[in-house]
């Protein structure tokens, strides 16, 4: 079998999953929503729905949080790129020592942007969308666990160019595709599949995860059409793995879509801060020692950070003066933590990392290179964090992982509650206990329209 | 100077290109129109124009030939798809052995496409589209030249990568972008750009002409309203050049841009006949030997053709039943240009293809793969004509040129000629002359509409 062969395969199976990947895929649901409300707030969404809204089209799709709705493949745009603003969505695993961490996909906001659109267009029901969730996640996380890692290491953006496989797979299920349309519209997919990492730092990432999303559907609604493309385009000389991969390992593939699916193997981890993962494992180390010693911003001398490399010099802002530098700073992330015991969107703005005493706590933080740390490897991100207390007593504690991760999995209040700061920008909270309700129990809603119609909000 | 800060530069600069490279554009500008109109005929743009119909648009742009406005995105996503579907568009030429002829971009299509649309919007007179025409061509064909060869031999589609940033230059200039904006375009463009060549033989290559238009206008239009990107796209780790052609040639872009305009040198070749260029030679060939013997189907006992596997390799089907496979049957073209001394759109159409005639015809062509042929090398299209009369003679010709090479330039009639034949597929002969007029004096026009107006056409 070709990969191309399994892929449509495995669409076509139309099995129902096991009831635990429904249930993973359901709290993936509940945090690719509350990350898409969230980011229609950015800049970057809000221009982009800017352009999307005078360029019109049929209002077949809602366009998450702005008030408004577009055409199925523009809402997946909006939707998409709003997912990934933040950089606060979820992250692939890898399965194997030379498929690194954090250069797999961000899984869910494609594949969901796309679902979201479509389903509302075919009037789905929660059932069914959760299945082409669950496909489009198997589809998308397959494909990057066997593409050979050069195709990150070069510079594609997996996300962007592997995620519109993803949204193909769950359009191509809702809109019920046959075996060649599947082979056509996944044709189409791996030509208009794009984005560079030159990019990163720009309002251009994020757009990556919305083209994603809006290539998917295009490509599943012209192969309905009838529009043709190669049929067998993950394979062979010109294929996508030989031309964006540099090739691929198929036994990563073959016989294994659905087997396991990867939503419990390996799995995604959710993210708890909305910053890159590498600070992540030091900030969870804090809030513990804040919690467990019920430590102020008064009690604390100094904050010593130790780390390597591989965490110091991409968090390069000592002092940072916006939002977005902030998300490259341990002094802003740690002393959030002491003053706020949290560090969330509301911390990671402008006006609060401007503040006196914000930037008085990261004054007292100290992040220290060491090499032995360094040696001990990459595969996890090391930190060693001592709190030297006023008292002269100094708390100390190894980080190397974070709530989100397989070692510390997300609690479902944690995704509530990351659900209900993420909406709390659009909607108040009655409504977002609402829209919470409404996806936890989304298997058994009849039309998504229910949900759909609740997340339009105001722009 | 950085590559980008070359485009930048160029496109900042403003000066008016002489007189000879404006005609030339307008040459070009008139051949692009007649393959949008001829190819808004085919299945493929059809089946494109309804999706885009449904998924709607603010109508501010013309689709060319269908009788509606969309977008400026999906005007130019669909006449950028129409002037390719034929194959018939022109091809940029090389300057270097190993920038092999064939492998460089279709320049005119994406970028026509995009000003056009654009043009539109912004209500631009005749002289600014010519002049949008002229910088977006030569961005477009510097950077395929720069680019090292690798890009397309491993399986990029040049037309649909880099045409993209000709789609953007030609947009950027009429949409008055400054500085900074035609960075942040240039950017957005780099990593939007797609196309791979496992979709060749499908309706999805001419697609990527329609998404490179359609993403250079996107770009450019995200980069007005303040979206952002990375402002050296083109150089660099992880830039376009290096993540999609393994690096590039800088002095074939430095200082060069405009110096000379690729428009004037190399400049790009027209075809005469809708098909791949491997057969062209021949195909004149053959129509100088019918013209000169004036001959009748009846005078003609057999047509022998000699030549390398370059060309009879590709050109595989002896008896085709399709006008499809018929652009890859030397047999076919042979016999075409004997029964009606030519071979244009209407004769490319299978019910002309499987008449008895042409049938009986094209089994009297016989391919001979010739060694010594082949071993001269494959810069050049080489064969060599037989044609065995009823009368015994023979007339022999050796083929290497065509109409549309620099060696033997198109006619300003023949681009004509051309136009005509293309354009009646969509309005009758008095409509075709008052747009080539148009054209012709496209410096006087005052609006764009005044053209774009007569291009709607019936749908």
């Amino acid at each position: 079998m070709s990969l191309t062969d399994e892929v449509v395969d495995f669409l076509l199976r139309g099995e129902s999953p096991p009831a635990d990947v429904r249930a993973k895929a359901v709290e993936h649901i509940v945090d690719g929503v509350a990350v898409m409300l969230a980011g229609s707030r950015t800049d970057c969404a809000q221009k982009l729905a800017d352009y999307v809204g005078e360029r019109g089209g049929s209002p077949s799709s809602t366009v998450i949080g702005f008030g408004f709705k577009s055409s199925a493949s523009d809402a997946a745009l909006v939707n998409g790129t709003s997912g990934h603003a933040d950089d606060y969505d979820d992250t692939q695993l890898s399965t194997a020592p030379d498929r690194i961490y954090g250069l797999m996909t961000h899984p869910t906001v494609p594949v969901l942007a796309a679902a979201l659109a479509i389903g509302e267009v075919t009037g789905c029901s929660g059932r069914e969308l959760v299945e082409a969730f669950i496909v489009g996640f198997e589809v998308e996380c397959k494909i990057a666990e066997a593409i050979k890692p050069d195709h990150y290491r070069r510079g594609f953006h997996s996300t962007g160019t592997i995620g519109a496989f993803g949204a193909f797979a769950a359009s191509g299920r809702l809109l019920g595709l046959g075996e060649l349309e599947l082979r056509h519209a996944l044709g189409i997919v791996a030509s208009l599949t794009s984005g560079i990492r030159v990019n990163f730092g720009t309002m251009t990432k994020p757009l990556h995860a919305g083209m994603a999303a809006s290539n998917g559907v295009t490509a599943s609604m012209l192969a309905m059409r009838g529009f043709t493309a190669d049929e067998n385009a993950l394979d062979g000389r010109w294929g996508f793995m030989e031309i964006l991969g540099h090739g691929s390992d198929p036994e990563l593939m073959v016989g294994r879509m659905g087997n396991p699916y990867a939503l419990v193997y390996p799995g995604a981890t959710f993210k708890m801060y909305p910053c890159g993962c590498l600070g992540q494992p030091s900030m969870d180390a804090m809030l513990e020692i804040v919690l467990e010693e019920d430590l102020k911003p008064e009690d604390v001398r100094e904050i010593r950070l130790r780390a390597g490399p591989n965490i110091l010099e991409p968090l390069r802002y000592s002092e940072p003066v916006t939002g977005l530098q902030a998300k490259f700073s341990l002094n802003f992330a740690l002393a959030s933590i002491l003053l706020r015991r949290r560090a969330g969107l509301r911390e990671y703005a402008t006006e609060f990392v401007t503040r006196p005493e914000v930037v008085d706590v990261m004054r007292r933080v100290r992040t220290i290179h060491d090499a032995e740390i360094a040696s001990m490897g990459v595969e996890k991100m090391r930190s060693i964090l001592e709190v030297e207390l006023v008292d002269g007593r100094v708390v100390r504690r190894t980080a190397e992982e974070y709530r989100g991760t397989p070692e510390k999995p997300f609690m479902g209040h944690e995704v509530d509650d990351k659900f209900m700061e993420c909406a709390s920008f659009k909607m108040d909270e009655g409504r977002a206990r609402e829209v919470l309700g409404v996806i936890r129990g989304l298997e058994e809603v009849s039309d998504l329209g229910d949900l759909t119609g609740l997340l339009a909000g105001g722009g």
